[in-house]
């Protein structure tokens, strides 16, 4: 690999221009005029895949949406391969090449669509650096290294690119479900780059997904609004029927109190408490994320494990109650209160439906009001975890104690991916997620940034566990 | 007074037109787009005062606010006087010339701004009509009818009419205190036609009134909203907090739940229960108001007490919470809950920010949270409630049942007029709230209307009030 890592090293400056060259297109897939932008960063990659020799490159377009009251075509998503040598293993590659919005005046300090390389911190700013550009970019960088030195890819290399991640991947679920038996037929396993180290100064493998379950409580009673000067006194009013069950749903420190809730949350391992061990993160990392000392656990492990592998339930908000600065006496004659349980192994959503829909009547009929209680739970998003041991895992573990000269620490995300379980039950085969950028990098925040260490290294590591995919035993 | 009567009846079509006069004048002091038109009806209100006589007519210009991104002029308080006779009781009468905002879309049946008289119901509509257009002019016709008749009034009558009422009197207050020992010395007594009777049938004077008391309660934690996701599960959340103490403020059948709070609450007297006896109301009445089935109490004593003599809390929405429809999985950083109090004899406001500060911080600290509590008690709205034994409610009852051949219901409102008090307090006269037109006019709604029937007798019935203010023993 040395002549590999050294080809990188000596391109460092070529990788970054042309990161430069991805960032100045203003790919934002919200923003229904930059639609064009989306489609232009679409071509730029399709340039690139013809240019480094992929074949079989495809643009699948999803159709059309109504966004800020255009109808708009959605962006393809750009599938391709490099390779087809049935004695090498197949790996699927995912990114996205769209991005968050950006606008210098949201506290910028340089122009998000014009990259800046800061010499002095090492850093790399410009909106999609990190999430996902850099990553995706990677992928190309590796294939061209190994051409550039007359190298033979150690797999079968296909991507999958697409620009509407960060609008809900519209229409991605379908085409990876329709190619999985085309397309996608020969994949051994799944890597996708699209989240972040745990801390700063150690890479990760990421291992597990909450699922995410959301509910409406919807009470309504009077046909109108009411003036509580008229009626305050005389009539069951909406929003304390419901602000009453809300306090039944969860405690202030986080314990959901909804009786069976925990009863499919799986048990604690021994292999998995060794997993916490060393993890590069502190409680000041929270504190400074959330620039406040609210933290309900004392201990790393406690608040990681509340983040990651146990559930929790959030309220989010009340649809139709008073919500403007300054006073006004209104009854709301309808009000829906709006609130989401994160989901763990072995819980399923169809389940937590359920429960909260048993407990959220009973509490209702404790208080004998004469509003009406209408619940809605819509498809819950189900959790993920992948077995930490298998092939693709340890290929990826290896790659990193290579690149890095340490083991990578073992972590979970609180929040949802939701690609990486459509692959996982389209495809049937290893997913992992194997992030570039560091938690500090902002993604969707102003002055995101990647370090030139973690792209430079990044290229190096995905060169490395390509070779050590088609190493390890299967 | 036969003759009055007479000459009442003679002139209804006058009447009738010249109401359709001031309804065409869209005098909505809530539209800076109307200003001018507020302005036209003060103009318009002036020359009649000068065509009937008036002395010491006086337009006090409260000065600027600034309204919808416009800086504009307060409406004139229009002041003046009818007979300066030392030997004859004077009588302040209040009304409002400002109107709220109507569109026809909004579900009118005719243009809000063109009277409509239909002869078949006996109804006359238009955005005003009841709500205060007919009263204040039926002052005017009183005086009128008088001198067309060479008749001496037998009272000096004293006017104060505003352009501001439904955009919070603006600028009122500080005239009234003001001109208390000036302009408004020798007033005896204050008589104020803006709400109404309590049913379709039958006519009432209203004693009391509510008081309110607006809280702000606010927690926050992070410096900003936090994804629930990665956050969900570690973190206090403000929303947590907030939804647990609201919920410890009132029960769903309405009862406060703050210790202390009914104290202070005067109890039912015998003569006051006789009050509710025979009261042209049912609970069908306030069924049809809102729509629904859901009031608390089952008689109609209950129900109305609970609306005008007993304290009441509503919960009227959160501010920096998710409101809109949809789902969203946010973790509020700040939150505000808003609640109001209607407060009743002999609560003050003064106490009752003092026992809800105690009893949110008390039920805050049981919380444990690591958030912050900020309370905010902004200056409350007193109660108030007449002696319905005075000469001035004498003189009315008395009116009313020479006009209407029937006792008068003796109500309260479960809102505030806030010009009651100030009068109230600023002259220390009797107060008394003598409405004219009915329950179901739809002073703030679509399809405003005043009955003929009422507009009519209640000319008269100001009239005779008058006689009856001049005759009673004091
Ligand atoms: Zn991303
Ligand atoms: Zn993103
Ligand atoms: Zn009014
Ligand atoms: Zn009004």
């Amino acid at each position: 690999m040395e002549s590999v890592y050294a080809h990188i090293d000596a391109n460092t400056q070529k990788y970054i221009d042309r990161l430069g060259e991805a960032i100045a297109i203003p790919s934002i897939s919200g923003d229904a005029s930059h639609r064009s932008d989306v489609f232009r960063m679409g071509a730029w990659l399709k340039t690139e895949l013809v240019r480094l020799g992929f074949s079989a490159i495809e643009e699948h377009l999803p159709g059309k949406q109504t966004l800020q009251g255009h109808e708009l075509d959605l962006p393809p998503v750009v599938l391709a391969t490099f390779g087809e040598d049935n004695n090498k293993p197949t790996v699927l590659v995912y990114g996205h090449y769209d991005v968050q919005p950006a606008l210098k005046d949201d506290g910028w300090k340089y122009e998000p669509f014009q990259m800046v390389h800061e010499k002095e911190t090492g850093r790399i700013y410009g909106r999609g650096s990190t999430d996902d550009k850099a990553p995706i970019l990677s992928w190309l960088w590796v294939v061209e290294a190994y051409k550039a030195l007359g190298k033979e890819l150690p797999v079968n290399l296909k991507v999958c690119f697409e620009g509407m991640e960060e609008s809900g991947s519209e229409g991605l679920d379908d085409i990876i479900f329709k190619e999985a038996d085309r397309y996608f037929k020969n994949v051994d396993c799944v890597c996708i780059s699209d989240n972040y180290w745990l801390g700063t100064k150690k890479p990760c493998l990421t291992y597990g997904l909450r699922g995410v379950s959301y509910f409406m409580l919807e009470i309504h009673g009077p046909a109108k609004d009411l003036h509580s000067g008229v009626f305050g006194g005389t009539v069951h009013e909406p929003m304390t029927d419901l602000i009453h069950i809300m306090s039944k749903l969860v405690s202030p420190d986080g314990k959901i109190l909804i009786p069976g809730i925990y009863d499919d949350v799986a048990p604690v391992t021994e292999d998995e408490n060794k997993l916490y061990q060393g993890l590069d993160f502190t409680l000041t990392d929270i504190h400074n994320a959330t620039e406040s000392e609210t933290t309900i656990h004392e201990s790393v492990r406690d608040t990681l494990m509340h983040r990651w592998r146990f559930p929790s339930l959030s309220l989010h908000g009340i649809e139709g109650a008073f919500y403007a600065p300054g006073a006004k006496t209104v009854i709301p004659a309808k009000v829906i209160g709006k609130f989401s349980i994160r989901s763990v192994p072995n819980q399923t959503p169809e389940r937590i439906a359920e429960i909260v829909k048993t407990h959220v009547e009973s509490e209702f009929k404790k208080l004998k009001s004469r509003n009406t209680l209408k619940f809605e739970a819509p498809q819950g998003g189900k959790c993920w975890v992948a077995d930490v041991n298998n092939w693709n895992f340890v290929a990826a573990r290896s790659a990193i104690e290579k690149v890095f000269k340490t083991s990578p620490d073992l972590t979970r995300e609180g929040g949802s991916i939701p690609v990486t379980l459509t692959f996982q039950e389209a495809l049937n085969k290893s997913v992992l997620l194997l992030p570039m950028g560091r938690s500090d990098d902002g993604a969707h925040s102003t002055n995101e940034k990647i370090d030139l260490f973690n792209y430079i290294e990044g290229i190096k590591l995905l060169a490395t566990y390509l070779e050590e995919v088609a190493a390890v035993p299967k």
